[in-house]
């Protein structure tokens, strides 16, 4: 039986093109003792996707020229071999670019919970890794305190749109977010809440950023790096939190912008903390279940921007390093697996 | 009676000049009801009053134009109208750039206590803001542990020579300076006892971080910004500490280097803080009394570059800006002040 995937086929130089990625056939795994095999149903376009393109050393090895991309998904478990897993449970896990995987003692999924009461798209969003490196960000590394003001970038993506909410439901004062384009940063006051949305291809972020925190922010949830992080740090309130998320400004081969404020990490006794979400296992259970008992209770707004087909994965991934998404990006390769 | 003082002429653009400060001469300030006079022995030069000419918010407000030179100082009460001073008494604080200042309410001083066994150069180097500033970059806000690889930029200054001391005596497994000159280097290892030097001005300083460090930096204590902090950002281990403490680099008018280097503290989970002495005024007599420990039993090599004559201490910070000091620049006001 087939198993379409999408492969890396070349490294790329800036921007992804028609040539990085390319779409083949193979046949579909064997299950072995101690094996699961799943059917795919979702995939969830990250960013950080982008980052494991490169040759170069990271939080996880480049994925490999010829090799299956990696990448988080959803699929539906259709023979096992392994107590672990029951034929028909929906799993999540690292599914990678194709329509079959194997569940092995190396590559785990999680299985979700019966009963959530939440389709498989807004799992695969809130739920997911996104929403709970939102929760990371803002809880654990960057340290919300009552009466914060919180700046959010890329407020309209699956991170960020759920990290300014996180920060209101925890007790700041004022959240705002920035983001790409005047209608990005409607959606993010409408949809999301946010006090207000800064558009950062205006020019004088900086000076915007000045008006809209006039006591300066105490925590900045960066998903972005370069030009909008030096803003940001030009603006810290004293002992301000700076949680860097992503850079994505820097991933697709942009003109990096160096950083010319980091010595106000220094007058304002700031922090900046990188983190990865992998890290934080432990709480992953109890943020989900956090979470999911928001949107249960409509607390928590969230957005999917759902792209049909295995085949458009790749043009998935550069609509969102464009910014050109709504709310968090999944592929839909098989729309047959749901939650019950 | 005669107080000649430093006064700020005019904001630097860039380079301090011959016209940025004036000598001039005012009366002798009166000692009222609850103040105490100083005749000032040694001014302690630092980067930091660089950063209090420009007309810019920093973490003290600017000098004001006309007035005395902010600076650090020592000097002996030659007469007291408060219990807290007795004449003889050899005090240190905020002097200024003058032979003589008032001691009150606002402006307080610390009596050296006597019987230390230590010269006045060395207490205001060591015991100084600078020794202490090392202390706390290294184990408060660098957190050090056993085992660590540390990098010390400024590596022969007054606070970089005792920041690495201080580290190797904490449990640092190696200490690597780095500092500007092939002499200065050889002192960073003979004087100071680091494991190796590294010349910033010489190419490649990623490169050779990397072969010096190839486990990668656990604590970087950071007294420079720009682009050597840049090459220890790409050099940096999982869950690297970086103490932000000054940046001398973009003081002077320097063409500022943004730094590219950030997305690494993401990947290694990495944290970066700054931090201002005075924040840490409850560990000074602790700390200080460790120094002093330390200095009496010869486990910490110091150095002392005097420059005589109060008309001078532009031109010793300039000195201190171009790194052509060795070890604490200090100014010699009264030659007649002296720890008994």
């Amino acid at each position: 039986m087939e198993n379409r995937r999408v492969v890396l086929a070349e490294r790329p130089r800036g921007r992804l093109g028609a040539s990085t990625t390319r779409l083949e056939s193979g046949e579909r795994p064997a299950c072995a003792e101690g094996e699961a095999l799943i059917r795919v149903g979702m995939l969830s376009i990250d960013a950080t996707i982008r980052t494991w393109m490169d040759d170069a050393p990271g939080y996880l090895p480049p994925i490999e020229l010829g090799g299956v991309v990696r990448g988080a998904g959803a699929g539906v478990v259709v023979e096992s071999r392994t107590p672990r897993y029951a034929v028909g449970d929906v799993v999540v896990g690292m599914t990678g670019w194709q329509e079959w995987t194997l569940a092995t003692d190396e590559v785990r999924f999680s299985v979700v919970p019966v009963g959530l009461g939440l389709d498989l798209a807004t799992v695969m969003n809130v739920l997911g890794v996104t929403g709970v490196t939102a929760w990371v960000g803002v809880r654990e590394v960057g340290g919300l305190r009552e009466g914060d003001t919180v700046v959010v970038s890329a407020a309209g993506g699956a991170t960020g749109s759920v990290a300014g909410q996180l920060a209101r439901e925890g007790g700041a004062r004022t959240v705002i977010g920035i983001a790409g384009g005047p209608e990005k940063c409607q959606e993010v006051v409408e949809t999301y809440r946010f006090d207000a949305c800064l558009d950062y291809r205006e020019a004088n972020l900086a000076a915007r950023l000045r008006e809209a925190c006039p006591q300066g922010v105490d925590l900045y949830f960066d998903n972005v790096g370069g030009a909008v992080l030096d803003a940001v740090l030009a603006n810290l309130a004293m002992h301000a939190r700076v949680a860097l998320c992503g850079a994505i400004a820097q991933y697709d081969g942009a003109e990096r912008q160096g950083l010319l404020n980091t010595a106000a990490l220094i007058t304002r006794r700031g922090t900046m903390r990188g983190f990865i979400v992998l890290d934080y296992l432990e709480h992953f259970a109890r943020v989900q279940g956090e979470l999911a008992a928001m949107v249960r209770a409509g607390r928590l707004a969230h957005r999917e921007h759902l792209v049909e087909g295995l085949d458009r994965a790749p043009d998935a991934l550069s609509m969102l390093l464009r910014g050109e998404n709504h709310g968090k990006t999944l592929v839909v390769v098989d729309p047959a697996v749901t939650l019950a």
